[in-house]
């Protein structure tokens, strides 16, 4: 009789030793091995609770508190999604018809939205320098007013991407990979090319590459990262994804064309992105009001992204990858040529043969929002995710 | 001792014999005769369970995703009490702060707002040819997303409203005319006349009148269109009637004035819309963004329209029908002569006459959302009520 | 062995003797002196219970209608915090998405978006003469629905704030002070200068300094009100301070200057307010849209404002108060000088001395409307809290 995979999920996670998480997810990074494992394990089980039709339901009530500073379906969708299913209701914090800044009243308004809130999500990717460093910001405001006895509980904060990390994304590719080679200890020794690729818009944000290598690189992969010249990602960042790649015994390489990268890849990841250079211009010239400084430097990035058109991910690179077979992966929406866009980052037959598989990888995001959740908040995590189990409830029926 | 009439109502949904209704609710004519009438007498136990404090609550969490192409209060409202009183989150795909289009992403969309989603209620009534199949579309999303595994439960759809047919708002108005008439059976030789009425505004949906005449002719009653010249409706639902009232044994005829309708009516439905062949050339000026023939195309419609101010529910059309006393109905809110415009679709004092009795037509519309969703998604819906009914839970108090 | 102050509170409570409260908080002073005690004695019962991680949870399912006519955000997130931990979902009735308007269609939306709501929360502070008023029609039309049987519950309506009074907020205030002062009855001849303060903008509601003086007159304190010549309160909401102070065995007085007003006070609450002669004529020329008129009058307002620049509550006027060491009070967000405005309301070193405390002063904000909302819709209120307490459950766990 083979065992219960939700079991042995669970045993795996008590065999950690891991108890309660700090109370923010900030940068994947920043979580020790364990803690990185334990959240992956917790959305599993979580997913596979979802399944099986049983409630994930640890809270009586309580808000969950969105802030979006950026456009976002699968983000605001998955963050509901989460909290609903472990009983929060969420609250948008909407700036326009609030009047949050930052400043003195970021200190304020983190208070005022947080008297029964047990989580605030953030999408902060606009401004380099700023998203990060904002919601650190929030934190320290509602550490300050929990210590003084303001808030009753000391929300969790998670980082629904920022302009340096988006870790409910990598960590939904994590389990992608995880479910895909069978466990995480197979991660070790697969080539993961994470590779720039064109797209007819220029400004998308730097995260979740730099994400992917900050996390991939921990589990003793071959990353290879793969841009045109100018197009480099935070350096402080790569040096987190070098520093990563010595410590777990994996490898972290640099190539000049997606082909180099693509080369007997057992994972590809071909997506956009603006050199951080440009970003860093661009926050300039947002913060100024500058119009005309803007218009110059989008027809500047637009001529110099249109020299790259050829980084697309079509046939005959995916050719190149181990047996011609690599798994492809994308955050979503991607820029497909002749359906999204004239030209993109990947090519329409392509994109079509792993359609499905980039929806998985999307499904695990809610379970991801929901384990950080449940891992910040509850006393015992590991011990309320085994009654759970344990005593499953129905999600339906009379009586739930 | 008289019997409950809950326990009646159950009864008679038992004696149906059906089950779990499929998952979409798109047309009313794609529903079998059992499957109206069972839809109808849920939603009349779950009003009256409501009445008395009871609770309807049969999911424990899950989103109620809304998607709203067009002003809404009452519909909106309708589905969120309905998604709340069940146990289910609204969760509006606000599609500007998305970007959902037709096409390949409608497909993706779909898919991603999903994953811990039990009913999607989408309103697309601006585009003829577009609203319903655009419905479709997404069912056949979330129903490949399903067989993939990649979504864990099928969503149901419900339509709120498309270009050819309300359906939460015609069985609304099914409840309405049960209740005035003292049963289903009793509706059969009635007249019933739906007749264009004038309105200042010019471009109101088709839905509501070819939904009346798709529905109400499955009962034996004696249906009446009538509306100026150029003012038909789609003639494919004007078959269905036709058809409809062959099978059930009642009418369906075409008057040429207000008056001819309601001469002996037992009912009166008066109410403004488009011409469907304006409809279908404002739908092309939309696509072609062309905004100048956009602008002719209302000055001529609102010249056209001026001619037939006549059209008018006065007292002394009131008058005409059976005993003078034929039961007003009206999907609101109505253009009320003097009250709301200069002159519209009633006139005041019949209006203020009926008013409360079309609140009472709206008050059905929640229940009417809610057990479109009880039957679509709960494995044995009659039983589940039958529970809800048995060991009834207060909706107030503590402990609940 | 000291008792258990939860206990202790509800049994201060019970003695009161007061049962169901009527439907709607529209004013502090149509509430009796036992109801308003009752009202904070729930708010502090409830937030006892939160702070102990207990549920709050009274209903089962619900609608908690939100409708707001100006920007918000504590207010905002207290009512939503309010309901949730009551079991209501919060909907927004967004004026734009949908079309309410003054006449007949507050009748008719009141009752469509009531069918199972159980509380409606509004502010309407914009148009002097018409928030209070405007409630007062949505109470009379929900009261007709429920009597006509439309609705099958009364739904509660909460004034979050109108032109005449912010009793949600006035009520938070008055558990600021009897934690403050350790009781009501330790108010008692306590001084609390109520004191218009200087603001680079100048049309900020009355609401605030209205309902502190005709709440806090009703606890025989001392109030003291000031401001400029010109700026004078609705003479109405003054009679009533006037006589609640006669009745209370307390003083109303009104002083000439901030300095004089805060002479011995053991409380100040600067802050800034439009004269309401000026409201007055905004609100005539907001319904004649004379956009010139209302550019020439904020002109004049601005001049006349910066006449009263050193009305800033500075260490210097501190100084003055009670060994000079008064409570500061503020609804938030205040006007800092040097902070969030050249010059404000408050100089920022007072302002950092009592940031804290005027947090929590917001803190109570969602008990507040929680205790209402409860008093007004639990059949026997008292014994409800009294089993909560009596059966805590926990509000984070498995199985909640």
């Amino acid at each position: 009789m083979s065992p219960d995979p939700l079991q042995s999920t669970l045993e795996r996670l008590r065999a950690l030793g891991v108890g309660r998480l700090g109370p923010d997810f900030l940068l994947t990074w920043e979580k020790s091995d364990s803690e990185i494992a334990a959240t992956a394990l917790a959305a599993r089980a979580l997913a596979e609770l979802h399944r099986r039709g049983s409630s994930l339901r640890v809270f009586d009530s309580g808000l969950a508190v969105a802030i979006f500073r950026d456009k976002s379906t699968r983000t605001r969708f998955s963050f509901c999604s989460a909290a609903d299913a472990l009983g929060l209701e969420v609250a948008d914090l909407d700036e326009e018809k609030s009047q949050i800044s930052h400043g003195e009243t970021v200190r304020e308004t983190a208070n005022m939205v947080s008297f029964l809130t047990e989580v605030i999500g953030i999408r902060d990717d606009m401004y380099l320098g700023e998203g990060n460093s904002g919601m650190r910001e929030v934190a320290a405001a509602v550490q300050e007013g929990f210590e003084a006895g303001v808030i009753h509980q000391r929300p969790a904060l998670v980082n629904l991407q920022c302009d340096v990390d988006h870790p409910t994304q990598t960590m939904a590719d994590l389990l992608q990979l995880e479910a895909h080679f069978g466990s995480l200890q197979a991660l070790r020794g697969k080539r993961l090319a994470m590779t720039w690729a064109y797209s007819p818009s220029y400004g998308k944000p730097l995260s979740v590459p730099q994400g992917v290598i900050g996390l991939m690189t921990r589990f003793g992969m071959d990353v290879v990262l793969a841009h045109p010249e100018g197009y480099a990602l935070l350096p402080e960042v790569v040096e987190v994804a070098r520093a990563n790649a010595v410590a777990s015994g994996g490898r972290f390489t640099v190539a000049a064309s997606m082909e180099e990268a693509f080369r007997d890849a057992d994972v590809v990841y071909p997506k956009s992105w603006a050199p951080f250079q440009v970003m860093q211009r661009r926050t300039e010239l947002l913060r100024a009001r500058d119009r005309a400084g803007l218009e110059t430097l989008e027809r500047e990035c637009l001529a110099t992204n249109a020299r790259f058109r050829l980084w697309e991910c079509g046939e005959a690179q995916m050719r190149l990858t181990r047996d011609g077979r690599a798994l492809y992966m994308h955050c979503l929406p991607a820029d497909i040529s002749g359906v999204s866009c004239e030209r993109g980052e990947v090519a329409a037959s392509v994109f079509e043969r792993y359609r499905l598989a980039t929806y998985r990888e999307a499904s695990y995001k809610p379970f991801v929002i929901a384990a950080m959740i449940l891992l910040a908040r509850l006393e015992d995590p590991i011990a309320t995710l085994e009654r759970l189990v344990r005593e499953p409830r129905p999600r339906v029926g009379p009586g739930v």
